[in-house]
């Protein structure tokens, strides 16, 4: 059973393209990594297709054995920094959700809290936060560490760090500015609040130098799917994104985090879960299927055994590209995506090869005319799997242009998608609440 | 002898304005900190007034001791953040230079080398950084230190921090990028650059996230004018802001950084020094008194005497308001302003409200007719005391349109000011050459 009657819908904007060879498709615009041209037009067609926010990840694209030779088959080394992107397309949009991927593992709470509220000013209410806790172990390399910490480390600072950064958005009263020219008061002492968090990892006094964000805190958004990254979830986050590759597997995940967001004390149908797809539209069930066989059949050997390796965790380069996976340590990065693809190379007894055709696609991709794909999200949505999907594009700006151009009318037809923005801010649009602030005064 | 044949502008945009009662001036926008339609209208102003750039400027507003019913005259506790505003003014200006603050002291180079490389793309070349150490030592609470660096030692830093940032912007070649969809070759494997930088105080291996920026590197801005100040702009600046109050002084800077800066090896002409300068302007000299008293008389007495406490590095208010200023201890802050400070009440024995009247109108306050302003500029600019002015605004935003629209055609009616921005960059309208790459091979 379906907990809201629309579905909510996020455009995954990884550019050039989500799929590993989606640059090299005909229709890709190879060059857009770096072109804000291209950003805000991607942002616009977004927004004409009514997606309740664009999300941008931030994965450090080197791994910690650096090889040139094999990176320079890969499209993702070099991008626009997720907040400054999302400022500038802030005042280049108008309705559209802006949520961005920063980490708690390599920044300091103070300044991705006012980051983060100066961008839910600059957008009036549209910001969001994809927390992270930086899966690519090489990250901190760059940031004078040798050792990245341990999965389960970086999620208890995870979660401190957010609980810091509520605070420092909670520094001032929603009402505490008066701007009164006449007595000279600008503000009213009583309604600013001195966080004065310390703790053996943090000590920061406040108050934030932003006045308390348009949707009081801007939404907070988790991925991992792990069993820290779900409790993590279910304690702070207000958008779950998910890897889910079959329904019953993705029906088990929105249980489970709506019971463990229960037991923390929240309400489970205030927070949206939206697992990962990745459909592969055309105007035919023949035509779509040809256009995945082009991409698969683009992906460069070397680009997909670097790929599958930075997945697995270990290199497989001195494996057979057609032999099968071999015995994999388990990795301190992006522990649900290795188990993820572990269980599925076991599964199946795929080779290398076909294994890394397969994670070039994504986690659940659908190839079909747009009934197929609208068939998939409503089956999903009906059978309480999910409260909508973050959608990701294979290559842009084809993908996202045919999903909106095909797709989301089908959608709408269907009654299972908004005609209008409802809402002015991002909470609005998700409908879920805006946060009382820690000092409110009942 | 003025070495450029027209001055450089760069217009300092301290919302709700420079004046520490500028907020409360009838035409002042006391709301505008955080409304970016406000900003936006600001920018594109400057920008019809041909200004070379704007410059954010970021000190924590919150003292050592905050006492929340003193700090509540004050109009500078929230404001945008300053790389996150940037990034959305780029897409709504399109040649004005973008000049942001960021603290060596607090931040990490990789953070800041990728968010500036972004920002020279957003705004297509546009980008600058104001170097700063972070002279309120409040601000080491809000990144868990109890004790801010010793000046002397934050110069160090920042001047390795400044180095480590350059060479990530060199991680890539300005040719590196095939993006050639036959070969699946993104780019060439020769042109990535791993900087591997390590010293006691970082480890940064590189490479940055982000192609050479369009300028190669964003131009970099210095504005602390003491020993170390001077040295450090000397090594690495492009751009050099100074608070100077008198023409023999400032004559003096102007001397002594371009010949630190030929001992650093570098081309003096290379760089260009902007004394501060803060006109208040009518079309009256007699309008203009008036204006500028009015803004004098608003300065509430607990505002005046927070400032200048905050100058002086002391708590003076404690002090009776009508006698002068006491003996302070050497701040480890803002040397600049405070030795500033002192000097002036030495020389003229003013009393701790003149002297916060004098500090609230700006080091080098010009009040007069639009001829009056120009004949100050092009005085200083003859003399060798400057290449141009970062201008201050009491308020905004009608500080700021006054200047665009009396004193900016009466400098160009003289020749001294261009008609029309004529490069593409801002360092082409600084006319500062575009660096080469650290990689460079001859």
């Amino acid at each position: 059973m379906a907990r809201r009657n629309k579905l909510i819908l996020g455009a995954f904007l990884q550019t050039p393209g989500q799929h590993t060879a989606g640059w090299r498709y005909p229709r890709a615009n190879a060059e857009a990594s770096l072109d804000i041209d291209a950003q805000i037009a991607f942002a616009r067609t977004a927004e004409r297709g009514l997606f309740h926010a664009i999300f941008i990840a931030d994965t450090l694209p080197f791994p910690v054995n650096l090889n040139d030779e094999t990176l320079s088959y890969s499209a993702r080394v070099v991008d626009f920094e997720p907040i400054t992107l999302l400022s500038a397309l802030a005042v280049a949009t108008n309705r559209i959700g802006l949520v961005g991927t920063v980490t708690t593992t390599y920044y300091e709470p103070y300044t991705v809290a006012r980051q983060l509220a100066s961008l839910d000013y600059l957008s009036k209410g549209r910001a969001g936060w994809n927390v992270v806790t930086s899966s690519n172990s090489a990250e901190a390399f760059n940031y004078g560490k040798r050792e990245h910490p341990l999965h389960s480390l970086r999620y208890v600072r995870a979660r401190e760090f957010v609980d810091i950064v509520k605070g420092l958005w909670d520094s001032w009263d929603d009402d505490a500015f008066l701007f009164d020219k006449a007595s000279g008061k600008f503000f009213i002492p009583e309604k600013m609040h001195v966080l004065n968090h310390q703790s053996p990892q943090f000590n920061i006094r406040g108050p934030l130098g932003v006045a308390r964000p348009p949707q009081g805190h801007p939404v907070i958004v988790q991925a991992g799917s792990s069993d820290a990254g779900r409790t993590a979830a279910a304690s702070f986050a207000d958008v779950i994104f998910t890897a889910q590759s079959d329904l019953a597997g993705a029906i088990a995940f929105y249980d489970d985090v709506r019971a463990r967001t229960s037991a923390a004390g929240r309400d489970p149908d205030h927070i949206a879960i939206l697992p990962g797809v990745t459909p592969v539209v055309a105007a035919t069930r023949s035509e779509a299927e040809d256009k995945y066989a082009q991409l698969q059949d683009l992906i460069h050997p070397v680009a997909g055994v670097a790929m599958l390796s930075g997945a697995a965790g270990a290199d497989l380069s001195k494996y057979s590209i057609d032999g099968p996976l071999p015995e994999v340590p388990p990795t301190e990065g992006d522990k649900t995506r290795q188990e993820l693809l572990v269980a599925h190379a076991r599964e199946t007894g795929k080779s290398i090869r076909d294994l890394y055709r397969w994670l070039a696609s994504g986690y659940n991709t659908v190839v079909g005319t747009p009934t197929d794909i609208a068939d998939h999200f409503e089956h999903w949505f009906n059978s309480g799997a999910a409260d909508g999907f973050n959608v990701r594009f294979s290559y842009l700006p084809g993908d996202l242009d045919d999903f909106v151009d095909l797709v989301v009318p089908e959608l709408q037809r269907r009654g299972l998608y908004h005609d209008a923005y409802e809402g002015v801010t991002l909470r609005d649009n998700l409908q879920i609440p805006r946060p009382h602030s820690r000092y409110r005064r009942d």
